[in-house]
């Protein structure tokens, strides 16, 4: 089963508040370059984006009792801004020239700079745009307006979340330099990198924003954890079989980056000899074109690795739903998040 | 004058905030190669620094009348997180491979997993790193204890802090593409990038914290301003005239990343057309080794521009100590803020 994402309510007032947000921090320096690198910054984070963090932050509030407000899409906002940061990072660590369907944030700048040392300057300026978001998300979350001891106990799980998710992208860049992670390796990855940061945390902050109580909050991990896991195992999946233009970034990335996805790992330990030579030969190699990319999703086909991947998607997905049966939450957030859950482990984008 | 830094018995008390902080703080996933890397982190941060912002910040709540406690130390000790998370980034984008008499972050980390990939490894690694340390430093900051309203007046200077540090880091980045910033254009830099970063804000989140008046923030303005630009203005000379054992840098880097500090322009505007000529073929030319330092050091002494910069030190440092004498601040603060102004403006290392 294929489910789009749908167009969303919260999504427009998210961006509303973003945008207010960001109407308020103006370059601090007249320097037009300086006006030209903010506005590439809050075009993309404006720009795109499926607002899965926002969401699932402001259902866990909802879930928790909390009554819609703009307190709420603030907060949730602010996970945005963080989320917008660690991809400019992200994409500057992983050498990608596509994001959301566009040129990556480090490769704008360094178009909008041609010339010698435009290459290092695109990451230096990357680096220190993907800083002023993250430092604007902290700085969006703190002002967001929820009384000072929940949002206090709704920090905590924000800067639990951050150790987490570097953690996990510290797991993920390791992974490439050691050849061959096992499949419970590359799991241990995602939960850190995507699960806990994608999903759980996200729930969790809302929740604690709410006053809601550690039973909640264990609940929102039960159901969490699983959909975050199926989320990333999708994102695997269509980052090698999507095309470009549905996902927004190219569909040789992760095989030309070696990324050692669960699915990569499922089909090592899958592969006859030639298959994995093959793997081993191409997986990682700066020279890897379509024509090797086509031959390893072939591989990843017939070893059975995507089959195997499809059912892990599907155990997972049925946890969550079993979680969120059994989570002590208010029933719009319940039909809400069971919404959610068919499309982050379903979405073809 | 020559004022070495002399030990103060803040700094101690700020590394035991720390240390006790960052004890809290294990890596989340138990990968050996994880928890060595938050060992090489923590190591960077409790390891050397002049401690010179939270200094500041604490003079900061003291001048405003704040009684010396805990809460102020976490503050303070806050700003030293920020800090190391932006010094890790700032290496990174000037490939620098000394950073306090050692190894810098991405350097070490490239050390750690010697072989191919290495290198990209190193500075991925390093935004990582560097980004949990920023993230931490905003975590300590919000949990310090101070009183909510107080703590939110305080977090406020603090965002425009850190949009204010990464816009003067774009604008010094930017002016290494552009050949011949002009000595105004190279001040309105280092405006940014550390006379608001180093000495203002820290001075003004310390009063904030404690519940000054506007009137006070103004007068920590008026004073932190020239002092912070005597402060870089002196590390812009030793950056290239000190000996890397002093300064914990190499003395190439400013030159051979072609830095655009307000000394060389200095130099631009007064060399004669051999000498400019000289200074435009190795200024951020890779190639640059010690002979032709050494003779750009030369030029620097030959056109006066080491005597002007000095003469710039002296009423920057004049001005501030005049702004500090009209302060409406606490007499112990005046006292140490003044031994302070001695010590930036006329340091060694």
């Amino acid at each position: 089963m294929t489910v789009s994402f749908t167009p969303n309510l919260l999504g427009p007032r998210v961006d509303e508040r973003l945008a207010a947000f960001l109407d308020g921090w103006r370059a601090p320096v007249t320097d037009q370059d300086v006006v030209a690198a903010y506005r590439l910054l809050i075009d993309f984070i404006l720009t795109g984006g499926k607002r899965v963090r926002p969401q699932l932050c402001y259902w866990g509030w909802r879930g928790a009792g909390g009554e819609d407000c703009e307190e709420i899409i603030s907060a949730a906002a602010s996970l945005e801004l963080c989320h917008a940061g660690l991809l400019i990072h992200d994409d500057i660590m992983d050498g990608s020239e596509l994001r959301r369907g566009r040129s990556t944030v480090h490769r704008s700048l360094a178009h909008l700079h041609a010339g010698p040392g435009a290459e290092a300057f695109g990451q230096a300026g990357g680096i220190l745009l993907g800083t002023l978001s993250l430092a604007w998300s902290d700085a969006l979350l703190s002002s967001c307006g929820v009384e000072p001891a929940r949002l206090r106990a709704a920090h905590h799980l924000f800067d639990a979340m951050r150790a987490e998710v570097i953690s996990g992208q510290y797991l993920d860049i390791l992974s490439q330099l050691r050849t061959g992670a096992s499949v419970e390796q590359a799991l241990t990855t995602i939960r850190y990198k995507t699960a806990k940061y994608t999903v759980e945390r996200p729930l969790q902050i809302g929740g604690a924003l709410a006053g809601g109580t550690p039973e909640l909050l264990a609940s929102y991990s039960a159901f969490g954890l699983p959909l975050g896991e199926a989320f990333q195992l999708r994102d695997d999946v269509l980052g090698t079989f999507g095309s470009s233009e549905e996902t927004g970034k190219s569909a040789l990335d992760d095989l030309r980056d070696g990324k050692q996805t669960v699915l990569f790992a499922q089909a090592v330990e899958r592969a006859t000899p030639a298959q994995l030579a093959y793997l081993r030969t191409w997986h990682g190699n700066p020279e890897l074109a379509e024509e090797h990319a086509a031959e390893m999703r072939q591989i990843l086909l017939d070893t059975g690795a995507i089959d195997r991947v499809e059912s892990m998607i599907e155990e997972r997905a049925g946890q969550a739903v079993e979680a969120l049966d059994a989570a002590p939450i208010m029933p719009e957030a319940r039909v809400a998040l069971t919404a959610l859950t068919a499309q982050l482990a379903h979405r073809d984008s």
